[in-house]
């Protein structure tokens, strides 16, 4: 026995005006996903409770099982796990990215260009900080303009703010600790003069020579934001023996996958987009299943049409996932297979942010005790037989049907 | 986007027998709640847990989204606080009544002939506690009967019992504490010592040398009830950013407001009895609902009717609620507005007590996942896409739709 767990991100909704008061997922060609409804048990979930929005970080968390509350700390460094960067307990990690900034220290473009952050690999390979000898530093870029900064060394902690200011005219932030502690305060610092010291290396850096003959915005500053440590998890490996496999092309969702202890995989073709193939990621769950208990299959898509406000978008989106589902159903030996669909979060094509509204939640499979709902949306699961349950309770129950679940007591 | 919340006080409860086996809200004609569970989500809502009867006070705090057993600290602070007293973390305050006790100790009348008690004010406003120096005594007359007694000190407790014996008849009881600590054995010295010595300053008031001329009986002993630190809470307004308003006449309720950070607002003729005027306390409500997030408009009648043991009366409050309703309905901007209606908690008409079975709960307004139920009951919205949640879950999800609940995570 082994389940397919399919995550649209950000692929509830609320009802839309512009669709006739319908959500996507209600106005949208949805045949596969309202099979796995009408054969299997449905319900709504709340990620992490009533009325909480979720960020993406948090959501995958709990949908693999972990207390979004006890075991959050921070998107950084899940972000650089899912890039493949070796975290341990103790580092602190950040986001980043390439960026230029003028002479006061004003952010005149956040992504410079969206400069191919690649160019400068090595070049920042050694950096260190006057004062703090013993802290070593990785600056990785990932894809285009991103970047990875890791810290190393004794007495860091992650509650520090964002050098960010997430918007472009605005000057870059001094980090801040968050707490009131030796370690925050002096990661703080560490942050800043790392800060100074990459906008130092930066600009006799070649590549922005280049780039200014060539009248192109120089990557001259590196902004750091979501300051994390590894999320304080035992493996789903050793608390349950069970092994996962990850198909998702999203840094954040890939590192919340490793620090659980699951096998990452790519999918020609996936590009974390509106435009991912998702019959491409079906072939690459159905060809690693045999040798996992649960692939973990996301698709981002959906959460991107949402954050622009686009519900046509998000329908065909929508619809994709769809496609995919049907794919997996059509060779999946259905004696054998559990297919779960569920979102990460309400994402509000009206807000363009995520809400805390819960999401549909439908688990079709050889032993499910199935229910009268026969289509795949957030108003028809609410009567469904799972009840209203909590995002950390799915995997428990899904690891249940598997037989995976220890016995508690005796 | 604004939200009128509305709360029935003990509005729900179980099917009785002189109601053909309906429940009042059953049985009473109820268009305008009805209007609200069909355009809306419904659902059944534990304040505390299944099973567990809540007091005014607990059940308030968790309808305003605090952890009802978490957050509480005795009901006399949170009275207080509604009569518009001034309490500070550390104090310790009291619900009181002027009564009639015997030479013996023994309590003849716990309300001294219904005494006026405003008729005191000022009379014990320098009450000296012999051996405890550094304590300070506020007494202040309420309404009727009734006042609140405050103490500021050091190393105060509320954890200490009652002197009020709650039936004629018994002896004023000493005041016990109720933990094993220093601060509460010297709060439960200090009150008896405070019995002592009000009933010492009473002998020999004007007030009760002109009753006992009279014939009437002398307010010559306090009773002391309810011992209460203020709630641990955070207030809405520094969590969130929520501006709160709050309609009611009921003490405990204005308390709990005034501790989560809410304004309070008189509506004329809302007595807090059964004959209120709901609609004037509508017009309040819409009167303030623009400078507002939320109105808190809570109405206490059908818990009092209840406590009376009167069905029919309990309808018919239930019946001034519907138009008080009504008149949000007909007056409000619904594209701009979201009305939901609950009880506090369930009071058995046949008990005349609170019980633990759920409330009915609907939420009606632009963007609700809205259900199949078109009838406001307890029975009815067991069938509402809410599914079942708890009291301190309701305030989040109203807020959530407001969009005013912070991301957790990024």
């Amino acid at each position: 026995m082994r389940t397919i767990l399919v995550v649209g991100d950000g692929m509830a909704d609320r009802p839309l005006k512009e669709l006739g008061g319908r959500t996507p997922l209600e106005a949208a060609e949805t045949p596969n996903l309202d099979s796995v409804a009408k054969a299997g048990v449905c319900g709504l979930m709340d990620i992490i409770a009533p009325g909480r929005p979720p960020g993406s970080d948090v959501a995958n968390l709990a949908l693999l099982g972990y207390d979004p509350i006890e075991s959050y700390r921070g998107r950084g460094a899940l972000e650089a796990m899912g890039a493949g960067i070796e975290i341990r307990r103790g580092d602190v990690a950040f986001r980043g990215n390439f960026s230029y900034v003028d002479d006061r220290g004003v952010v005149l473009d956040r992504r410079a260009g969206r400069v191919e952050g690649s160019q400068f690999k090595g070049h920042l390979s050694d950096v260190r900080l006057s004062g703090h000898p013993d802290v070593e530093v990785t600056v990785l870029p990932t894809l285009g303009h991103r970047l990875a900064v890791v810290l190393r060394g004794e007495k860091l902690s992650w509650r520090v703010s964002d050098t960010d200011p997430h918007r472009d005219g605005a000057k870059v932030l001094t980090s801040q600790p968050l707490e009131k502690t030796e370690e925050a305060e002096r990661t703080a610092a560490i942050v800043n003069k790392l800060t100074a010291t990459l906008k130092n290396m930066l600009r006799d850096d070649p590549v922005n020579r280049e780039r200014i003959k060539a009248g192109l915005p120089p990557a001259n500053a590196i902004l750091l934001r979501g300051a994390g440590e590894p999320p304080t998890v035992t493996p789903m490996t050793d608390l349950y023996g069970v092994r996962g496999a990850c198909v998702s092309a999203t840094p954040t969702v890939r590192g919340a996958c490793v620090a659980v202890g699951f096998e990452i995989f790519d999918a020609l073709g996936a590009t974390g987009g509106v435009d991912t193939d998702t019959i491409s990621k079906a072939r690459k769950a159905e060809e690693v299943l045999p040798n996992h208990d649960i692939v973990y299959l996301h698709v981002k898509g959906t959460d991107n049409a949402s954050h622009d406000g686009k519900a046509q978008l998000k329908m065909s989106v929508i619809e994709k996932i769809d496609d995919m589902v049907g794919h997996l159903i059509e060779h999946a030996d259905l004696d054998e297979t559990y297919i779960a669909v569920t979102a990460d979060h309400t994402t509000s094509v009206t807000a363009r942010d995520h809400r805390g509204d819960p999401v549909p939640v439908a688990i079709s499979g050889p032993e499910v005790r199935s229910d009268a709902v026969a289509s795949f949306s957030e108003r028809a699961c609410a009567y469904g037989g799972l009840g209203r349950i909590r995002g950390k309770e799915l995997m428990p129950t899904l690891l249940d049907l598997l037989g995976k679940m220890p016995l508690y007591g005796s």
